[in-house]
């Protein structure tokens, strides 16, 4: 006991450390390289202009306070905002219960130290956030992920499971967390019908929603959907962001639940306030923002940009690949052959200039090695359609070196 | 089980969530209150126009990367400020052994989550900083606390409880939790024997040090301390915060530590990380701030104020109070009689207008009855001089209300 050591003693670690980042690499800086990987927003988007003026506004009006520590809720206009917003798509909630949080990640942090405990069940879809599923792991629960499809998670699998857990005697979820539209990676949508059948399921068996609502606010078609809030707000936590919509690197989002819970988060809060500095910033510039006008070019830059990439995809990959169309977001989630690793083509990708993020990152098993995650919102038209060109190149290699059967449509190359 | 609930059912949430907020009220908003609770900065010392430039250039020259995702490290010009500043007191670091983080509270609770799981045991100072109590106990740690003196914590019974544990099986701390310089909220500072003696026990028993040096800075005699860090470098897990030197609401800290550990946190951090867009506003702020001067500035004023309160406290409270001296930080540490409890008197003290942090928060156990912190950053010297005056009042009141024997010094008002 009398040694001194000179590196640190890594056994005292605790034991629910990742070994390795949730993400596949995205280090790497050439140039040329093509990010397909980065689930970034388009920066020329940014409201750089607004956003001067605000932080002018804001240093110069509300200096002291914006600079202060604060155990307060934040900016009011901030919070009228969120709650209006909210309003607009059919959440109805005292500012009392919105909680300004540090980006949504933070609220799914927040949400699973609210409720977690080391052993208790955490049900996801299948796949996932793979950042959801590390806050999961972080707070020791066992993960259970249920697939999704064309309409969003399956929720008889899952209601399927919740009796046979009750007849069983085993553990139903504290929280099941969903982004029920336009999912990350999946680019789904869950269906009226079953987030009616979800919120049904959580009040029978006592669990939370955890609902993610990242990308709602970019939809391509216009079309709205009923929370999972709306339909059971005593059973939900909701999250939402301004990553998407105004900026990620100001690092701002928002919870809505119910006051006897938000009470609660705001005390789990209190050592990790969200900074001030920002909130009042961007108060300012909703003030100064036409939101609304900001928000359809958003909508029509991502979806001119989904378009790219899938029409790219369709002449590159084929029939290679299938994918759900996704109708707003940032996300296409590809589905090849079985017999292809996307973990082990990723080397190749990169020799090719191009990254994505391997499949098995959103699978708390690490299954799902046959899908990858591509974004289109980051890089331009240009480089998506080149990036594609890339993927299906790497793909074509890849092919031939690994998968000696079943050489068709790319044989002629 | 088919009953709809209309209000959560917070029999599932985690045990752990606290009840109550860590710190007494602060909610008091009558404008003329004075609130000695609030450990906030003085407002006007924060460099408005400097930043007001800084924000403009980081998004005028920096814009799409600072406001956009980030993996990586932060502005490079940051961690080089840091790595300097940090050589300048005796520090030698990497780069790639800094993370800047959402303030040093956040690097509590990373370190807290990088080496805790249920049932480890965190030892600590009594008393401590109540934010680093609720980050360990979220992490389901059993924690026991050691006195400190004028010289900072007992590091003699700190060895004399590693032994015992020892001998009797028991398990040592996985980590010991400390506020070496300008201690909050005791004021004092940890001798050098007991650093060495300390950073030799961390060895010999196998613990991490967490060493909280948010105060250091602010040191009002000039004298500079080796730190826990320096003595044992593969031991601890260095934070310090820019709330105390530029301002509490831009949530900016900076963590060191073995490469590592280092490693591991940033994996930890990747879907909590820190604002970029604040992090290049600082970054540019460094680059034209004249960081020397404006220290000196921020420790004339700081020392000045202790000055005053101090002079108040002994011209109103004389002997019923006693205290260490601090050479430095924002707080006076108040030991009242055995039979005050600071807690009960708390209610009229805000009936007085003027409000304090009760001792209880700051021990794991709530003893500290008749302790009680007040701060001398954030008031104006007027109204510190009030604040104490409304405070003896408030004590005196509460002697003959609650206190029955050993009138004395203030029998004659």
């Amino acid at each position: 006991m009398n040694t001194v050591h000179q590196v640190p003693d890594l056994s005292r670690l605790s034991s629910r450390i990742p070994a390795a980042p949730s993400i596949g690499s995205t280090t790497v800086t050439k140039p040329d390289h093509i990010h397909l990987s980065f689930g970034f927003a388009a920066d020329s988007l940014f409201p750089l202009e607004a956003l001067e003026q605000s932080a002018q506004q804001a240093i110069r009006q509300d200096g002291a306070r914006a600079l202060q520590y604060s155990g307060a809720p934040g900016p009011a206009y901030i919070l009228d905002w969120i709650q209006s917003r909210a309003a607009s798509y059919g959440i109805d909630a005292e500012t009392a219960q919105i909680l300004v949080t540090n980006g949504a990640t933070q609220g799914i942090a927040l949400a699973a130290q609210l409720l977690l405990e080391p052993g208790d069940e955490v049900w996801v879809e299948a796949p996932t956030f793979f950042s959801a599923l590390q806050a999961f792991r972080l707070c020791g629960a066992s993960i259970r992920a249920f697939p999704i499809d064309g309409e969003g998670v399956q929720v008889d699998k899952l209601e399927e499971a919740l009796i046979a857990a009750v007849h069983e005697g085993r553990p139903v979820p504290k929280l099941f967390y969903t982004m029920p539209v336009y999912h990350n990676p999946g680019g789904v949508t869950l269906s009226l019908s079953r987030r009616r059948q979800l919120a049904d399921l959580a009040r029978r068996y006592n669990f939370y929603i955890v609902e993610d609502d990242a990308y709602a606010e970019l939809n391509f078609t216009g079309e709205t959907f009923i929370s999972l809030y709306e339909l059971a707000p005593e059973r939900t936590i909701y999250l939402n962001t301004f990553s998407k919509i105004i900026a990620p690197g100001i690092r701002l989002g928002w919870m809505i639940a119910h006051p006897l819970l938000v009470s609660r988060l705001r005390i789990l809060m209190l050592g990790s306030s969200t900074a001030v500095f920002t909130q009042e910033i961007v108060a300012h510039l909703l003030k100064q923002l036409d939101f609304e006008q900001h928000r359809a070019q958003l909508i029509r830059h991502y979806w001119r940009q989904r378009d790219i990439m899938v029409t790219a995809i369709r002449s590159e990959l084929g029939d290679e690949v299938s994918f759900e169309l996704p109708e707003g977001g940032f996300f296409l989630w590809l589905t090849f052959p079985d017999q292809v690793n996307t973990a082990e083509m990723q080397y190749i990708a990169e020799r090719h200039g191009v990254s994505y993020v391997a499949g098995s990152h959103f699978y708390h098993d690490d299954s799902g090695h046959n899908h990858l995650r591509l974004c289109f919102s980051y890089c331009t038209a240009d480089r998506l359609t080149e990036g594609i060109s890339r993927l299906a190149a790497a793909y074509r290699e890849y092919r031939e070196e690994h998968l000696h059967q079943g050489v068709d449509s790319y044989s002629q190359h």
